[in-house]
């Protein structure tokens, strides 16, 4: 009898935020989560608790029997602790989830290997809906990429097959979606602070901004006065930036930018 | 009796993305707009017949009868036509919209004069829900920044009376977090494109960065590899720029700025 791909055991390294996300989400849609593993034996048996699974602080103690072992840790614990998850478990399907490390990291650790990568911005308070997520999955072999893929489509709707060079500037584009945006947000977050006013009257324009690019490419939706260079405006906002080199630099930066990009429109 | 405040009529010089979004806005709450001046004629009929308003491409031939002039030009456009349009009408209130110009521009051509200022990014081909959009108000007498305060009501429950020097702050930050954000966007859609990669799949993570900062302040949401300027990373990510020295010199500035603000989270 075919087993369904719910009935596929995971172990699960790491407990931080994407591994609590990915877990949880797997768990709920009935995949059975046997272990997690973290250094911060809290951190293994609050992500367990909520998964029914097993939880370890011990590298050496990992679970014999899943069928797929995921890797959630920032990319240097990831590299450090490499060698040691590996052994004796060399069999089954080992995948890291991160946007930066390309899949041949495993070769010379585990026999079957891939990557799992959901495009996504975690955190432990903030529940993620993963029907949306966009899951970006390698294999080493054909039939791993296409369990990993199975697996993903059971969360998402959104799943690909990329190479490892692709997901370099996937991961690239997402540091500017997320974490330069988000910058840009703190940056008019300390504006507003300075001059009494408050950052939840930006919230509205913020979402704006967000669901523009749904129906117009970035570039159609650009205005401001970066666009045509307006200079004397420009000017107006660099002496308001005196007292801020740092913000004053960026933001001629950004400006040039923009302006340039916008010559190059048609 | 006491006039409502829908009864006050309502003349729009301009009929540009603002104007449009804004005189349907008071259209549809039962404000009488009588009249639309744009110098494009075609532009003030296509908006005059949305709001079933008189239109005009004559700047002399401004009705004569409104209770108040809502000006949405550009900058620089406002600021030449400013004392001709006034003439005639000095009696009656008038407003301009933008964010970077200071109140007392009206000085010496307006009697009656203030500043009427939704922060938000508007286009003709969305729609924008103004029930969220917060209005920045400024009247040169108490009475007028009354009125335009419940003008403002009618339309949104966020509305604010700062002073011309807040606004120029509210504007910069406006700045920051639409267009510079909007940029952060077409960059991301730049590195996509260019490694065969779909911009939807980025959208996600859009929408989840903009979200995450209605619960938590942008300093708080901040991650990626520039919070404690992760070298390995930040490197890997410059060589893949290589090509592209504006786009590597502005992740770099950036990333920077990222980690300088980090430092002095607590």
């Amino acid at each position: 009898m075919k087993r369904s791909i719910e009935d596929t055991s995971i172990v699960f390294v790491g407990a931080g935020n994407l591994a609590t996300n990915l877990a949880k989400a797997l768990y709920r849609k009935g995949f059975r989560i046997v272990q997690v593993y973290s250094r911060t034996p809290q951190a293994a048996q609050a992500l367990a608790r909520q998964v029914e699974a097993d939880h370890t602080a011990d590298l050496s103690a990992l679970a014999d029997d899943a069928r797929l072992y995921v890797v959630a840790l920032k990319d240097d614990a990831f590299v450090q602790l490499l060698p040691e998850m590996v052994q004796g478990h060399e069999a089954s399907l080992w995948v890291h989830t991160a946007g930066s490390l390309p899949m041949d990291v495993w070769q010379g650790h585990a026999g079957r290997y891939g990557v799992f990568y959901p495009m996504q911005t975690f955190s432990k308070q903030r529940e993620v809906d993963f029907g949306e997520v966009p899951f970006f999955i390698e294999g080493n072999t054909r039939q791993d990429a296409d369990l990993l893929k199975e697996i993903a489509l059971a969360l998402s709707g959104k799943v690909y097959e990329v190479t490892s060079e692709q997901r370099k500037y996937l991961h690239l584009a997402a540091v500017f979606a997320n974490n330069f945006t988000n910058h840009m947000y703190a940056l008019a977050a300390e504006l507003l602070q300075k001059h009494g006013l408050p950052f939840d009257s930006l919230l509205p324009l913020i979402d704006e901004t967000a669901r523009k690019v749904h129906g117009l490419s970035p570039l159609a939706a650009q205005t401001g006065p970066a666009v045509r260079y307006d200079r004397y405006v420009i000017d107006k906002h660099l002496q308001l930036l005196a007292d801020s080199p740092g913000m004053q630099m960026l933001y001629k930066a950004v400006s040039e930018s923009i302006h340039e990009k916008s010559l190059h429109k048609e």
